[in-house]
C-alpha cells in the first residue's frame, strides 16, 4: 500500500528530506507532496546579500533544484503557491490554500514533515511596513531591495541589526556605492562574540567606512510625502535613509504547529527526537523551525542554519523512507565576512556557557594567518572559550583577515570530539609558508588556553 | 646543583627546548648550551623557496628568533660553527669541533638532546657536486641559488624530485622568470597522495607551464666547459640546465647517534619515548632526526616536518626543565601549494594503510571551494581513506584552489579522534556562500564515503 508523506515548505529541509526518502522509496512505495507559499524551492537564502552586492548574476543563480526537476526527476509533486494554514493532527489532514485559485483543499498525510523556516523577528516600532524598508529572508525580499536600488537610486541606507543578515547587508550596499549607517541596540556587533571581538569588529567596520552607531536602537520609521522610507529614528535622533534593511534577527517559524497542539520548546522551535520525529505520531520536523540539542550544553537551541537545515532534512528523510538515521545535534558553526575581515564562532560563548551552569574562563591570541615573513598575510584573533576546572574546550570565536574564518571548522571538530585543550595544543595542523605559522593560530590560542604560552 | 643541557642542533626543535627548559628552570639551576654547525638558530627552512621566489626580501625574514637573543635574553649559551663529531654517552660528552678555529673541545652533559635535523637524499649519481646543482636544506643553499640566479641569469632550470620541495622551488623559478623543467622518477608528482589527485597535479602544473616530465629518473650531471651546470641526464635523453635543484627528499640525519649506540629505528629516526628520551640514560632525541609514532597506524615514521620538530621540541623541554610532556603521535599532516593550486594530506595513504595490514577503500568527490553562485571560486578534490570493515577514517588528501588546502585541518582533527566517516557527515562545519557550498565538500566526502551520497 502506498503511503503519502507531505511536507510543508519547500526550502532546505523539507526537499531534502523529500529527496532522502525518495531514494529509499519508490513512488509506488511512497507518495510525496510537498506544499510551499512561495514561488521556489530550495533558493540559497544566504545568498542574498551578495545577489543584492551586484556579485551574482541572475536570481535564478541561487535556486539549487528547480519544482519541476523535482517533479520530473523524482517524482515529488511539489506544489508553489500553496500555503498550509492548519494541520488537524487526529484526523492526519492538513488544510491548505492555493493562493493562487483563492480556494482551500485538505490533504491526508500517513506522515507529516514541517518545514516552516524562520521568520523575521521584527522591531517592537511603528511603520515597518513603510515602502523602502526592507526584510533579507526570501528571493522576493531580494528581488524588491534591487527594484527599489535600480528605481530610486538610493544614496543612503539603514541597516538595522549588526549581525550575520546586516554586516552581510551592510557590505552589499557598500558595494553598490550607498552610504550605509548600521544601528544596532547592543554595545557592540555580532553579539554571539565575546565584546573583545565585537570591539574588533567595530572598529574594522568603521575603518571600511560603515558607520557604526552602537547601543542605539530603532523606535521609528518616517516616511517622506511620496510615503517611502526618510529615516529611521533612534534615542539619538534621526538618521536618513532613502532604504531600509532589517537584520534583526529570526527566530523558528512554528506557530502553525503550536496550534494544532505539536509542542515547541523552550527556545521557540518544535520539539523532536534525534529522529526529528515529534511526540506527536506521524509527525515530523526539520531545518530551522525545529529545536534541536546543543552538544556542548545539551540544552535545547535552535538555530536558524542553512547546514543544520539540509543535515536535519536528510536524517528526517532517512527515517522517513525506512532508515534509520540520528541527528547529532550542533555546534552553531557559522561564519561569516564583511569585505576582508573573517568572522566565525562555534560551541559555548561566556554567557551560554554560564547559562548552561559551566564554570568558563576565556583566554585569546592574535597571530599571523600566514608565516610573519611571507606576503599578504594578516592578523587573526582567535578566542576559546574553556571550561574552568577540566580544561574542556566548550567555544572558539574567530575574527580575521582572508584564511581566518574556515579555521573555525577545526576548532568545531575538536568541540564535536569533546577535546581538552591540552591535547589540542598537540594536534598535528598543516603547516606552510602561505598557509599558515609554524604554530596555526588555533594552537597557539590552545596553548595560551592551556596555560603554557610563550 | 647546576645540572648541563647540551643540545646539538640549533633550529627549530633544539631551540624549542632549550626554550622550553629555561621557562622552567632558570640558569642556576640548569646551565644550556647549543651547538648548531651553521651560522644562524632557528632559521625557517620552510621559506627558503618563497625567499627564492623574490617574495621575501631578506634572509633575515627567515630566522625566528637570533642566537644572541637566546644568548642574551635566555641565558642560553649558543655556540654557532661548532659542530658535534661523537658522543660519548657513557663519558657524557660530546666532542665537538669548533669550525672556525679547527680545534676540538669535549663538553660534558648531565643531559643531551638531539636535534640534528634531516638531511638530503642524494640520488645515486655521479656529478651532484656540479656547480649550479643545489639542495634547498639551509639559508646557505638559499642564498647560494639567489646568487646563482644573480650572476648567472639562468634561462633554464630543473628540478630533481615532484614533492613538497620541489614543486615549491619549480613555482618559485617561474616566479622568477625561468623555463621550469621538473623530473621525477616516479609516474606522479607528490607521491603522498594517490595516483588520481597525482594526475590532477600533473594537469595542472603542465597547464602552469611547468615541463614535467614524470617516470624519469635522473641518471646524470653535465658540466659545461666553465665546470658549471649544463644539462641533466635522463633515460630520455639529456635536458638543458643553467641550474640543477634537487627536491629528492630527506631523512633523518641520525647517523652521529647511531655511531655513539643510541639506537635508530626502521624509519631511520633515533628512537624515542613518548617524552623524547632515547633508551639511553640522559639521551633525548627531537625534530627531524627522531623516529616517532603514527597514530592511525601505531607504526614508527620520521616525518621531517616544522610542525612536529617545534612540538616535540616543546615537549622535551617541558621534561629537561623537570615538568611531564608526552607526545602523542603525528598524523602527517602537510599542507604545499604550486601557485593557485593547493595540495594537502593527513593521515594515511592507501599503501601505508595496506602496509599496516588496514583493509581501505577510498572515495572522492570534487565540488565547489564557495557556494557555486559565488565568484571566483575553483572545485576542490577530496579523497578519504576508510577502513573497509569499520568505516574509520584513516587519511585524507585535498588539491584545489584557494582556500582547498587548510580544510585538511579538519581532517586531521576527525583523524586525531578516531572518528567513523558516518559520524564525520554530522560533524557541524561552518557555512556561508564566500566559504564553502552548504554541504562543505570535506562533508561531501564524508558522506560519498559513507555511502549515502546523492
Amino acid at each position: 500500500m502506498t503511503r503519502t508523506l507531505l511536507v510543508i515548505g519547500g526550502d532546505a529541509a523539507g526537499m531534502s528530506a523529500a529527496s532522502q526518502a525518495r531514494r529509499l522509496l519508490g513512488p509506488d512505495e511512497l507518495a510525496i507532496t510537498v506544499v510551499e507559499r512561495g514561488d521556489t524551492t530550495s533558493y540559497a537564502a544566504c545568498g542574498i546579500p551578495y545577489w543584492v552586492a551586484g556579485l551574482i548574476a541572475e536570481r535564478d543563480d541561487l535556486i539549487a533544484r528547480r519544482a519541476e526537476v523535482f517533479r520530473d526527476k523524482q517524482a515529488i509533486d511539489v506544489r508553489l503557491h500553496h500555503e498550509a494554514t492548519a494541520i488537524d493532527t487526529d484526523a492526519r489532514t492538513v488544510t491548505v490554500r492555493d493562493l493562487d485559485a483563492g480556494t482551500d483543499l485538505t490533504l491526508s498525510y500517513d506522515d507529516l514533515l514541517i518545514a516552516t523556516g524562520a521568520q523575521q523577528v521584527r522591531p517592537p516600532v511603528d511603520g515597518l511596513d513603510t515602502p523602502g524598508v526592507f526584510g533579507v529572508q526570501t528571493l522576493g525580499d531580494g528581488q524588491r531591495i534591487l527594484d527599489a536600488m535600480r528605481t530610486r537610486a538610493p544614496r543612503r541606507a539603514v541597516v538595522v541589526g549588526g549581525g550575520y543578515i546586516g554586516l552581510e547587508m551592510a557590505e552589499a550596499m557598500q558595494l553598490q556605492g550607498i552610504d550605509v549607517t548600521l544601528i544596532d541596540m547592543a554595545p557592540q556587533p555580532m553579539t554571539t562574540l565575546e565584546p573583545e571581538l565585537g570591539d574588533r569588529i567595530a572598529d574594522a567596520m568603521r575603518a571600511m567606512g560603515i558607520d557604526l552607531r552602537l547601543a542605539t536602537p530603532l523606535t521609528g520609521i518616517e516616511a517622506g510625502d511620496d510615503g517611502w522610507v526618510r529615516a529611521v529614528v533612534t534615542p539619538e535622533g534621526t538618521i536618513g535613509a532613502d532604504l531600509v534593511v532589517l537584520g534583526t534577527g529570526v527566530r523558528p517559524r512554528s506557530a502553525l504547529a503550536e496550534a494544532a497542539g505539536i509542542p515547541v520548546g523552550p527556545s521557540g522551535g518544535i520539539v523532536t527526537d534525534d529522529r526529528q520525529a515529534t511526540p506527536v505520531p506521524g509527525v515530523w520536523a526539520a531545518g530551522d523551525c525545529a529545536e534541536t540539542t546543543h552538544r556542548v550544553s545539551g540544552l535545547p537551541v535552535s538555530f536558524a542554519l542553512g547546514t543544520v537545515a539540509n543535515k536535519q532534512g536528510r536524517i528526517a528523510g532517512l527515517n522517513l523512507g525506512g532508515a534509520d538515521g540520528r541527528f547529532p545535534g550542533v555546534l552553531g558553526t557559522a561564519v561569516t565576512k564583511v569585505h576582508d575581515l573573517e568572522i566565525a564562532r562555534t560551541g559555548l560563548g561566556v554567557r551560554e556557557a554560564e547559562a548552561a551552569g559551566l564554570r568558563v574562563v576565556t583566554s585569546s591570541i592574535t597571530a599571523g594567518t600566514r608565516a610573519h615573513y611571507y606576503p599578504d598575510g594578516t592578523d587573526m584573533t582567535v578566542l576559546l572559550v574553556v571550561e574552568e576546572d577540566t580544561g574542556r574546550l566548550l567555544g572558539g570565536q574567530i575574527v580575521g583577515g582572508p584564511g581566518a574564518g574556515k579555521r573555525i571548522d577545526t576548532l568545531a571538530a575538536a568541540l564535536w570530539n569533546g577535546m581538552l585543550v591540552e591535547d589540542l595544543v598537540q594536534m598535528d595542523l598543516a603547516y606552510a609558508p602561505p598557509f599558515s605559522p609554524v604554530w596555526d593560530p588555533v594552537l597557539t590560542a590552545a596553548r595560551r588556553a592551556a596555560g603554557s604560552a610563550g
